[in-house]
């Protein structure tokens, strides 16, 4: 990465380090620091000011909104962990565990209210434009979650169907971070929505992404265990993909392994993987994903400020596409 | 109650019924529905409208913002009924029952954000100020509910810390509910903060009522069973004065009931009353109740309108004042 969004890195971080520090009483912001404190990779946030970057504007213009996200985005990552009854977030116990699901429940609840408290605090010219657009936003991500934890009790699961749960439960807040940052920095509407779009492109290849590397990520690299997907049933485009294309065989070797109770998780891993195989999806899977990826480009190709402005979202992009965890 | 009140809760009434209606998932707004189709007083959104009144504005111009408030105020009877575990909520089942746990959290998450979509609806030149001081009340509201929960686990609290956490969980929305209403009806600083402190200082009186009915309330007229709060040992005003002020044999009964887990129900609220009978507790919360209620009444009088304007609010707070229920 480059120096300015080194610079931007640690402006976020030092930002987040200072929140809910000294809130009380402490039962109840505890745990809303904790979770902030885990890090991850506070991409939202950094999108943020760099939309606002993009258009001429200092990222201290920027800030106290990327931290709405970022602690928006926390907020659903704790009550997210708790509905799944997700142990563990980064390496560390979740919310529900370190303390109990109460706590989860009431500290997300004062997080979606800071995150409210943050964003208000925005250039009242705007106030109400982004306002209206982080509600918005919010309000999809609940519909994508809730679509999500549908999508788990059913067998069928059609591709457009996932495409717009992961649109809104992944995409929309990526393409909210960037357009508050263009709209805070003075941006045309054509331009802020188009900044809008390769966030909506950017989040559904990102999103297709990690369901791609559960299963063909580098051991070595990946951070997280390879087939964690597989392993709990997870409704990833690999497996709607794999269920609508296999025939007869694969199909009931799938639906063997997705309803086995009792099993040895390697053995899973590999006959999934192999029926992935035989269907392609690893190049299925990343074919749609350069389509997104391109689809970004040409919205990024759109806005109209120099090219050369626009380097440091598309070097972000392509490290967003090649990473390997 | 008067025709003007009938017309403004048929107003609230018929606008919280188009409420989620056709949202879709259901699976997400169906239990927010369901939450605010159970009604209850429905006395916040009504506080709105007549503060909105009192300065001389139209219901319409503030009912999106007693919409915001009521919603708020549902979502967190629906976040506090899943971590207080009750069961029933105004005779019917409460949505972690009816439903289950995560539909209780997101379609609360849901309702949050359904509030701030509302409440930025008012107009522009008050926006900013209207959000911090719902944003604020927000807050102090998850305060409130931890405070609580944590005084659960403490056998001693203090009078002023009872006051505080009921002030904050109860006491701000009230004043919160007016002082929107009067903001958007355009009232000076000063007249919409005595307002305020109206509401906080009826919110005092309407929570300390509550406790006092839940012992002395008539069976006939309560509509609820007659000591539910000794029962399950919750801390009420007259418990925490009643472990202050008794003597040492009192003291002794009173904590041999609250560790009691196998008991007689009739008996242990029947021993727990004798106690608060010989502390007097029924005058002196009479007393404390009729303070608020005086001090309330204060602030009413120092708004500058003519007096006749205020005769709603004051019939308003007498009803909630002398009410058996």
């Amino acid at each position: 990465m480059n120096l300015k969004i080194t610079l931007f890195e640690e402006k976020i971080a030092r930002a987040i380090d200072e929140l809910f520090a000294e809130d009380q009483p402490r039962t109840l912001f505890a745990p809303a620091r904790y979770t902030l404190s885990l890090g991850g990779k506070r991409l939202r946030p950094l999108l943020t000011l760099m939309a606002a970057d993009l258009f001429g504007k200092e990222p201290d213009d920027a800030i106290d909104a990327a931290l709405a996200i970022e602690i928006f985005h926390n907020f659903s990552l704790l009550h997210d962990d708790l509905m799944d009854k997700a142990d563990v977030r980064r390496g560390h116990p979740t919310v529900h565990k370190k303390w109990d699901a109460n706590s989860a429940i009431l500290s997300g609840d004062a997080m979606v209210i800071e995150a409210y408290r943050y964003i208000a605090r925005v250039p009242e010219s705007v106030l109400r434009e982004i306002i209206d657009l982080f509600s918005n936003t919010a309000r999809e991500i609940c519909q994508g979650q809730q679509y999500d934890m549908d999508f788990e009790k059913r067998l069928e699961v059609s591709e457009p169907e996932y495409l717009e749960m992961i649109r809104l439960k992944t995409a929309v807040l990526i393409g909210c971070a960037l357009k508050i940052g263009a709209v805070i920095a003075g941006a045309s509407r054509h331009d802020a929505d188009y900044l809008y779009e390769y966030g909506i492109n950017i989040g559904l290849a990102f999103q297709l992404k990690d369901d791609l590397l559960d299963v063909y990520g580098d051991p070595e690299t990946f951070g997280k265990k390879i087939g964690g997907d597989i392993i709990c049933n997870k409704k990833t485009f690999l497996l709607i993909k794999a269920l609508k294309n296999s025939g007869k065989s694969q199909r009931e070797t799938l639906e063997k392994w997705l309803s086995a109770s009792d099993f040895d998780p390697e053995a899973k891993i590999r006959f999934v993987k192999k029926i992935y195989d035989e269907l392609n999806l690893k190049l299925i899977t990343g074919n749609l994903i350069e389509k997104y990826y391109l689809a970004s480009l040409d919205c990024l190709s759109l806005i109209s400020v120099p090219e050369e402005r626009k380097k440091d979202l598309i070097e972000l992009s392509e490290n967003l596409m090649y990473r390997k965890k």
